[in-house]
């Protein structure tokens, strides 16, 4: 396992786990991981057998005796691989069809797998490996690449597009209509009917009960690589940039683009007809309302860079004491 | 076209374009529009076939060769019947039972649609052309109206009433119970039992995955032509005016009364037993703890009349700049 | 009635009624309650046939004529207690199974109710009179307990526990992987596998469309009578403890542990790794990004004691007023 993980073994290299674990946690037989110092005390004490650590780690104890040393460049890194190793020894990959509905014109490619009281649309094409579970709905002319998961619930409307290796989530709702009105004179409001549509591209994660509106002309796009939290909304025309890791609860209004590698934290708002710069970062229940030109961070509502609110907020919070 | 639209040809009458496109995606055969003068530079260069353009607009300079501009009075209104024209005529409007479970005492309207695994309980009566998805639930003694399209995996609880002409998106859950606990001495809670219900009006659209809980002892109301966009939720006893556009996660919370033609941005919250008037908006993540009893724009958590808040906040911003 | 509850009549023992209604709207044969002196001159003119009221109320007016006082130590408790004997005579306890997929080595106690296009996966087991509605997922070796209720859309991932008297409400999503992603070099993430799961105690709601994620390596923990409302999010690994109760779109970060009876109100957000003391209360849209080490009431993002942020605040609205 060190061997594969690019580290070295300091102490038995026949060590076996069964388990994983919390470092407060570790039992005997079982692998526990160091990356962030807070928590080296939990090492000293530990019965875990295994324990992934940096390569440059120099305890500042005695070891546990039964400890092994597993020295990795990167223990968090070392740690997504073994339980990414775990996950995939358990996956099935085999042809299945469950109590279905498959249109006859669908197309579905080899070894996929469909649940029960799942229903596929006229010409949709899914692609190799890719695993439908119960109880999702997929309407026409959707195109799904190969090696993807949707889990129970996710509805995916027509002419949806999605890459290789995309997780949908459960219950996330990919291609509804956008939130599209026009005011009348009375005050009421007419719908703007949509007619476009959502093109996902490949390795994007998609949270669940998440929503992604289609455009109305053209396409809502999300990039290749985007980590989309549960309870998202991205609206109609929205374009998110590859890499992009929104967390949960953020909305991202329509025709926004959001570039490459934006981190967007929890609850954040992004008005509509906007661009963020790339590799921007956006605080918890920050507000923006208006373009991000220069990557960096932001916090607060509206927005303003992140050294700037948390210097006036000092100042808030000392006029709150007086 | 033209004709229909109540505007004016400059150009070929004949034109034929074949879809829809953003201005600046415009290509031959295909039809765009000119509302927002910040995107009128892109008309000059434009390869569409046919432009929507205000009545009286005046070209600065010399127009594409092989453009035609259909002069209506709005142009995003005459796009918007463009659109629902195409949609219009893609429907179909057909009686169809899926595999779906439809209990003996309901009744179901001419030519309406119900797709597969869904369930329609004991009693309940939904109209004529009405459409019911793939994957939805319908409880007993619901009453849904003509023309309603009810998206795929949403759920409508007994005793809901819905209007005519109502979308309900993918996933939303209607007429759930409301979050009602009582507290105990011993810091724990009772469950209020809700046996009222929810009662949306006609041509409302609630959006994906949004959540309309039922009230204890009477109705949660939405009143007509409302439209509530994904993830809002509307708690319980809660009455939503006419025309109310409310954006993506909103919360209003118990028995608070949101007046006529309110505007509500995204990720607003409006605490209980509150009323805020007609006409009020209430910008993007402003949080109402009080009565609004005077309609205008309003900002910030707490909310402040919009100019007040707008004030405040640039003084904030130079304070942390010092 | 009275006897039940604890209480005293004041008027005629023998009277009846058959529905509950608003104390604004309580009409002959209708119960109603007077809880909030707010409301005390609608009592005067009902024309309700039974009034809850609490055992020291003294009428300043007449009472009106055909109105019985049902005099209790807590009205709004009172009439929790009858809401919730009106709805247990409606339950029905009896085995049913509608049109679903249990499998084979799935195990349900007595007079489980399944209803239709449910899926329930291996070694999953059941408690007695449990209710599973229509259009439910249930993964493998689920262990649900006794009397709960799952409503509509509702999917459960493997390894999940609950315990008995549960309500999980409609399309709530608890067990899908946590937002897991490691950073690499490039800018992309790699996905962090799942393979924990979710623990949740007694006497459990959880509301609509919310979701709970399963945790990398050990458990998601909800304590036992907590109450979490609509579209909420716990990540990975968090802690909620008991009788905490969560109004709608509060989302509370990986690993972060939420005290026994704090109190959060909607679109509260808490971020990761933090510990917040028992019996806090955080009022709306506070974003907590700190450990609350001391409880009490908090309010504004980031955090501040209540009384600290309402006096900057009123501050801070003078200045946009000047």
């Amino acid at each position: 396992m060190a061997a594969a993980l690019g580290g070295s073994v300091q102490g038995n290299p026949d060590e076996t786990v069964t388990s994983f674990a919390k470092i407060e946690h570790g039992k005997k037989g079982q692998l526990c991981f160091l990356a962030n110092m807070k928590y080296e005390h939990y090492l000293y004490t530990s019965k875990a057998s295994i324990m992934l650590v940096a390569e440059d780690f120099r305890p500042r104890q005695a070891l546990p005796e039964g400890l092994t040393l597993v020295r990795t460049p990167n223990p968090y890194d070392a740690l997504a691989q073994l339980l990414a190793y775990v996950k995939n020894k358990k996956k099935q990959f085999r042809r299945h069809r469950g109590r279905c509905r498959i249109a006859f014109s669908a197309s579905l490619g080899s070894r996929v797998w469909v649940g029960d009281y799942v229903t596929i649309g006229a010409k949709t094409r899914i692609g190799a490996q890719t695993r439908i579970c119960d109880n999702v709905t997929i309407g026409e002319n959707v195109r799904i690449g190969n090696d993807c998961i949707i889990y129970p619930g996710a509805v995916i409307f027509a002419d949806t597009v999605i890459g290789d290796r995309c997780i949908l989530h459960a219950g996330c709702v990919i291609g509804d209509d956008g939130f599209g009105n026009v005011r009348q004179e009375d005050g009421s409001w007419k719908k703007i009917e949509h007619l476009g549509n959502v093109v996902i591209g490949n390795d994007v994660e998609i949270g669940s009960n998440a929503t992604i509106d289609k455009a109305p002309m053209e396409s809502t796009i999300i990039g290749n690589g985007a980590r989309i939290d549960n309870l998202c909304v991205v609206a109609h025309n929205a374009k998110i940039g590859e890499h992009v890791a929104m967390a949960a609860l953020c909305g991202i209004a329509g025709s926004t683009e959001i570039g490459d590698r934006c981190i967007l934290a929890g609850q954040v708002g992004v008005a509509g007809h906007l661009k963020v710069a790339p590799d921007t970062t956006l605080c918890a229940q920050t507000g923006v309302i208006g373009d991000i030109r220069k990557s960096g961070y932001y916090f607060g509502s509206p927005a303003l860079p992140h050294r700037t609110f948390l210097k006036a907020y000092a100042k808030f919070k000392q006029s709150g004491l007086e």
